[in-house]
């Protein structure tokens, strides 16, 4: 046991460290980590069990105040476990990054730098260290000014209603934020009564004194997460800095470092040993072989919703794949999520109206190895964008599904159709954008989302619709299919989703006036064989026409704009182009040109058109 | 004064009315509207005062439980105030949408439907009445499941922060939520521990009893917020459905409305008269013409960060046009609009790191007709998405200003570099996306944002890049500037903010070297005039390259894809195509190709590529 002398040393060997870590970046936020430097002291010296960064039995820790980077990366080198050069903080490519990246910096299982995800994060992991039969526990470091953000108090809620005795939150509350003084400041009262409202363990401490950080820890609660609320001065041990305005993300200049180092006790450091983490043999393994999935028994013509094939791909996946688990956010009648929760109840999460904890809580789990599926309406995976671009940041992998797409949905009106979300999801760092038709391409498309690196969306849709495909069909990345095409072609229609089945009947119809063209499924919006589908589009008319239950940007024109450009193939799109009102599906595809009818007299009048440049 | 009795009388009709409508829609919501047919039986025929729908003095209401529209429509209905036959509920441009819309219905003055959103609008209204000098009360009726989305706590927090004594919350606790019972059911207790532990006023009140939400209602506080927990239930009225699960979305069928209509008690409804609200006569008109701006006085090469232009741009508008109001997120010093702060602190509203909660407001206070500019790190805006969205969907003005755009940020890494902001906004129904260069066109940018109609959105830059426009330089919407430009030009290369400059950069360095390129600064993403760009970049070599501090999707890039599709003009892009690392702003943009040395290779190499296809 290391004595609390020791460290109190180790912990004033971190505020060196980070004060001359920033000065020799140039920047970064040494005094936010001064403030949790005995807390990050205990922690990592005391407190938690670990070994190598990828033993899944380690206790885990979450830095959601992500800008106090320098101290992780600190404590980490004076606890033997990295050797980087702790000076080469926020050089290029270096592993030390300004905020945690996994990718550059692995100890770092989730990314941190935007506020109030870590939390979210921690449920995750703590989650699966009950699904896993594993016995770590979870610590979150929260800033206090972090906890302006109401995905803070969804992660919160979470917890309470769970019961999660395996989560322990520290809440560095320094007093100052960026510009100025958090909302309630030191009043230490007022935030253990918010907690305990919210049904947490609360521990008010100093969290400048070793004793009470190591007493508090050693007091959790067997059926609530607890928090310790620890109050804390930025900047603390430098007079000139300590609980000083205007040294938020201001490194010292090389004076200034001197006359900070000479105020820091520096004493001889203490032999560092890290408690190893009891291997848990009973652990569940994920890394056997899953089975294989049974195969699709489909009738082509059947009407099904996409968004209920949601709920039979689950099925299939969860059966096969013991490290699946499906995370709703109180829709999941409508998206078909509850069918896990019919399979089996405990690898179905319910995070309730929370989107942004809903993704928080998929990034934490995916981290630790589960097969996660998660969604909501495609509208309000809006609310989920930060949280969806951290996942991605931390090289994460989520299928995450979107229902309700587009202005088909009819009735509910404009709030409730998913809209943005193809280019949203597009926006995202080594995304993967998948857009099913029926129910063949949904099950196929969603098992493809799982097997597949990174953020994968799958957006579904309300209405149902025919099975176009047979159970065998195969379906890759990159790749469309070609639903109808022959010699004569003198356009392509490229749809997906209810689009595909207008593009084909409008097919059909031009085809009994004499007019032939091709049909695309456009399943995979990202990404794009683009050269194959130049070519095809370029056999087949030169001349494509895209017909899309989205807004003009961020959709399947734009990723068929990416095919076409520096070819000969024109390009006609037609797409949601105003303020929808409610209605039915029939009236609203009607009202952009999104029908049948329409799309035939589109490509009439396209013909007619071309042939006059002729 | 109406009696109690009649009160209840109209809840009743008001619970027979929307069963009826939904029946009538065959969609819908009627069983979260009866819960609290007493609640709006009180606020619209006794509490509220209101005229028509567009008086200033009006007390607000905001119905945050959008999907209770039908109640709303009955109410205002009942209330003489709109002639509209409620039996087209949900019909195709019929004004009662599915959820309220106010381009459809104008007496919502924020589009609802979406959770978790109206206590942030109604904050803005609050704040605007404050500023206004007038009166009115601003109301929000919240329900209980959306009490889980953390932007409602975000706006908790803030309502309790600045004492806003001119805002009632009623949530509607009626237990049951879409698939299941709430996290906290009918616990009253720990509801009212919660927000008393916020600073709230709170009344615990059973939302049935006519007496006890008129009493509560007259118990506000003068220097906090109140909140009248009302213990409901879901259905009340009808044995049938009253507190039973499996009613959530469901509209009756017609021999289900019969039985359910015999249950309501049917009395003659008594006359109903609505208080007129009181003329503010001392209130600030903002129809006033406001005055002109100053010129500018920017000299050429002058180093300044367009982030920085933000601060200077504020103080011109707030100058001229007293209706201007800034709203920030805790990043005020580093995105500059503590300008605001200084020069006029009762117009600056800091809502803490709370991006939701930022806008929520920002469209509240919109809707009451202030000129809001709001904003973050670009990063960050992300967080708000939803909010964006809805505002949008709300037809309000909002200019929001994102700072620390792209790869260019340097140090700090990935998490706080804003790469999925301009396709976030390009998707937004509507929009107008701007990316300004240097002082001159972001000041001007800012400026036309703010005389735009809809969503505007400003990307700034934290490098500093030299003054490159004369002080009277003009800027429009869907334009584009030519920065250079020759007879000779064998290529246009195109960006914007710091990519612009590099482009600029490459063209001087290549006309050394006898190659000749226009630079075209694209500050206009949204809209574009594409055949004017088209035209010109045909004339200037017919081959463009695109460079841009941005991913591949949803940037320049796609815009000018747009624009030169169906053309001969061929198409070449630069973009951020993977995690970046943290590093100097010269080492990303190297790494990136964004930076002159590569853009001369790379417009060398396109040279040698279009001379060997000729």
């Amino acid at each position: 046991m290391i004595s609390n002398t020791d460290l109190q040393t180790l912990a004033n060997q971190l505020r060196r460290d980070v004060m001359e870590m920033t000065t020799a970046s140039k920047n970064g936020h040494p005094s936010t980590c001064m403030s949790c430097a005995e807390i990050m002291s205990v922690l990592f010296f005391s407190q938690m069990s670990y070994d190598t960064h990828d033993n899944p039995d380690n206790d885990e820790f979450v830095l959601s105040k992500g800008h106090a980077a320098p101290i992780l990366y600190a404590a980490l080198k004076r606890a033997g476990k990295i050797k980087d050069d702790l000076l080469n903080l926020r050089k290029f490519g270096n592993p030390l990054q300004g905020h945690p990246i996994p990718k550059y910096f692995p100890w770092a299982k989730v990314a941190s730098g935007s506020l109030g995800q870590g939390l979210s994060n921690g449920i995750g992991m703590a989650l699966a260290s009950t699904l896993q039969k594993r016995n770590y526990m979870t610590y979150v470091l929260l800033g206090d000014s972090e906890l302006a953000e109401g995905s803070v108090w969804e992660a919160v809620m979470f917890a309470s209603h769970y019961k999660l005795s395996n989560l322990v939150a520290i809440a560095d509350i320094n007093r100052l934020g960026q510009t100025r003084a958090t909302m309630l400041e030191h009043d230490m009262t007022t935030y253990k009564k918010r907690f305990e409202s919210f049904g947490w363990n609360v521990h008010v401490i100093d969290g400048h004194d070793i004793t009470q950080i190591k007493s508090a820890l050693s007091k959790t609660h067997y059926a609530k997460p607890t928090i310790l609320l620890a109050k804390t001065f930025k900047g603390k041990g430098v007079s000139f800095i300590e609980n000083k305005d205007g040294w938020h993300g201001r490194a010292l200049k090389a004076d200034e470092l001197q006359k900070a180092l000479d105020e820091i006790p520096e004493q001889p450091l203490p032999l560092v040993s890290i408690k190893k983490p009891h291997k848990q043999r009973n652990a569940l393994d994920f890394t056997k072989p899953s089975k294989a999935l049974p195969p699709l028994r489909y009738k082509k013509g059947e009407l099904i919703a996409t968004r209920s094939s949601y709920g039979d791909a689950i099925k299939r996946l969860a059966e096969a794949d013991s490290s699946v688990v499906v995370v709703d956010a109180e829709v999941g009648n409508s998206t078909f999520a509850n069918a896990m929760e019919v399979f089996d109840e405990s690898r179905f999460i319910e995070s309730f109206i929370a989107e942004q904890n809903m993704i928080g809580i998929s990034a934490g789990l995916s981290a630790k190895g589960q097969n996660v599926l998660c969604g909501s309406f495609a509208a309000f995976l809006t609310r989920s964008y930060d949280q969806i671009r951290m996942a991605a940041l931390s090289t994460l992998d989520l299928t995450i599904v979107g229902s309700h797409a587009g202005v088909s949905i009819g009735e509910d009106g404009a709030s409730q159709m998913g809209l943005e979300d193809l280019g949203m999801f597009k926006n995202v760092l080594g995304s993967t954008v998948l857009y099913p038709s029926d129910a063949v391409s949904a099950e196929k498309l969603i098992e493809l989302a799982t097997n597949t690196k990174g953020i994968s969306y799958v957006r579904t849709s309300r209405p149902k619709t025919p099975v176009i495909y047979s159970n065998s069909q195969s379906f890759s990345l990159g790749n469309f299919a070609v639903v109808k095409q022959s010699n004569d072609d003198i356009l392509t229609l490229v749809g997906a989703g209810v689009t595909l089945h207008e593009c084909l009947y409008a097919a059909t119809l031009l085809e009994k006036m004499g007019v032939s063209v091709a049909v695309v499924d456009c399943y995979c919006l990202k990404p794009f064989n683009e050269k194959k589908f130049a070519e095809f589009s370029r056999a087949h008319g030169g001349l494509v026409h895209v017909v899309e239950d989205n807004f003009r940007e961020g959709g399947i024109g734009e990723t068929i704009l990416h095919a076409v450009c520096n070819t000969s193939v024109l390009f006609s799109h037609q797409y949601v182009n105003s303020l929808p009102s409610s209605g039915t599906e029939k009236e609203l595809l009607g009202a952009y040109r999104l029908d049948a009818a329409s799309i035939v007299q589109d490509v009439l009048r396209l013909q007619k058109n071309t042939e006059a440049k002729k």
